[in-house]
């Protein structure tokens, strides 16, 4: 081992920018919300986007060529789209081996790997490029030690899987570095880390290592530094909440913001499993994590109402926020609710 | 993938029986615990033990030549004995390979894995034999589906790690059926497996896998029949938390018993964790773990008193019992204590 990978292992995933957004051939929007996440979270970081259809849905950012994106500065192009069953379609190879041979990396974060594909992989090699796999945790992840770190840490955590975690700590980050804060996003899933361009896959992580992992994703920082830290899954997932607890033990946060969707009366693809009542879900936040932090409180809640009108969104969260004494707030909506729960997390 | 392989994946690991166990050339009693565990709990499938020196420790079973062993029916080498650094000693190589000349397998649950050593890997190439490593999970483990399952199960767990989980579990199973009752110990860790012959070895799971783990390792079974599942970790453990909470969703026991070092202040290796307190641990698993099992029930406490007098053990316990009103025992002592333990984990 080399010195310098002895200073790099352990360390998280990091990705090289700016990109080039690949949207492939891919008409339903559904199928592109990494790439639209890119867009709406690292556009400052993305030169373009790459299709291989002139059918293919668009972020708005202007259609490029692989060379042009080098020529922009891209270093790497991220696959920005899934196809059903999460393979690397046939059609896409032409693309990508274009963007290889223009002086692109490749980003990926689908089930299928970039380095199984014999064609990307015999020209990656060739020209002394990299296949990514975002899902990849990095190798050397220690233990975790359990010692409290330096700065301050905020972990969205929810009621169940996909309904607003990474969404919401984008938006406290970001509410954060508008007030003048330092304040890093600090991603733990696929989308989250192409967003950061650094980040761990905690969900592909060895069980033991888990709450290793978390301590590595937000290291000692300056006093009034704030890592917001994306949740996974649930404390109340029969499936996930391995993931939850040891994230959560990690990440010993200051403050917890509980994600959660008005109406979602059982947990996604599990019937049998009804959501955790709001004060039931943070009060066993709480509780499981004063383990590593003591002082751990929660700031308020951030709810999805992208199924509901403005005035019943409005209605659920003012009558959830008096129930519960604690800011409530849709970072999508934002406004003056936003705003009241971003002062919370500072309080 | 053949029709084999297919109904193999997902499977638990699983061993070849019985065993010749390797003692090598250690001297010191505490580096040969899984040889000693081995034959304490599966003896019946021990044929014998291998040393490769004279002042070796031994386990009171006959020594044996492998092909001698082989002969008496063993199927594998089980290394039984640890270095500190968890190596595999040059000095054990020529055994090794002998005992895969005479037709035996290899086992090692040790930090370094069998077949990265050149020697063995290629003799066992050569031969057809399997360097098995416990560690290892299977591949294919599921994603858990929550699903009840049928027949009953009791996981043991811990405030702490190290403090005779596998052995409460392993006590119990046995219990169970002298009282003629059906039951099966289900191994989660390296010498587990090694006793079963079978498991998953938790720790090693990937933690998005951790609860479909212990899923697969308990599965469906007779109405009456119990599964006596060896708990890992801490809910109350900085670095370890996930394995447990994993463990515990993914094994929806109806019944857990707390297992307990008297007078340990503070976790192993963790100085600023002191070790919780028994209503607090019982409390908490109860609630974490009715999320898949909501009549989960603790039937008392399992106390590790190796460090102190009868005496003093027989106080220690009673006191407990008192004061939480459940039946404390230590398996290592039995007697009329551990009886109703047993009796209580059955009512």
């Amino acid at each position: 081992m080399t010195a310098a990978t002895a200073r790099l292992e352990p360390a998280v995933v990091s990705l090289p920018q700016p990109y080039l957004l690949f949207v492939g051939d891919i008409t339903e929007p559904g199928y592109a919300k990494t790439a639209f996440g890119l867009r709406d979270w690292a556009g400052e970081r993305c030169v373009g986007e790459l299709a291989c259809s002139d059918e293919a849905v668009t972020t708005g950012l202007p259609r490029m060529t692989p060379e042009e994106a080098r020529r922009r500065g891209a270093r790497a192009l991220v696959i920005g789209v899934a196809n059903p069953g999460g393979v690397i379609s046939p059609a896409w190879i032409p693309s990508l081996v274009a963007a290889l041979e223009a002086g692109l990396d490749l980003i990926g974060g689908m089930h299928a790997k970039l380095e199984d594909i014999r064609e990307l992989k015999a020209v990656a090699d060739r020209l002394g490029r990299r296949l990514i796999d975002v899902r990849k945790p990095p190798p050397g992840v220690p233990v975790a030690t359990g010692r409290k770190r330096t700065g301050k840490r905020l972990l969205t955590v929810g009621t169940d899987c996909a309904l607003g975690k990474k969404y919401t700590a984008l938006a406290i980050a970001r509410a954060f570095g508008e007030r003048g804060l330092a304040a890093d996003f600090r991603a733990t899933g696929q989308t989250g880390i192409m967003i950061a361009g650094a980040g761990m896959p905690m969900d592909a992580v060895v069980s033991d290592f888990e709450a290793g992992a978390a301590e590595l994703l937000s290291p000692d920082a300056a006093p009034d530094h704030w890592d917001v830290i994306e949740g996974q899954g649930s404390l109340f997932h029969p499936a996930y909440s391995a993931v939850s607890l040891g994230l959560l033990h990690g990440s010993q946060p200051d403050v917890i913001v509980l994600c959660h969707e008005p109406g979602r009366a059982h947990l996604l693809g599990f019937p049998n499993y009804p959501t955790p009542g709001l004060t039931e879900a943070i009060e066993t936040h709480l509780m499981m994590g004063r383990l590593t932090n003591p002082a751990i409180r929660c700031a308020g809640l951030s709810f999805n109402t992208s199924a509901m009108t403005a005035e019943e969104a409005e209605d659920v969260m003012s009558r959830a926020s008096r129930l519960l004494n604690l800011p409530v707030a849709d970072p999508m909506r934002g406004g003056a609710a936003f705003d009241r729960l971003v002062e919370a997390c500072l309080a």
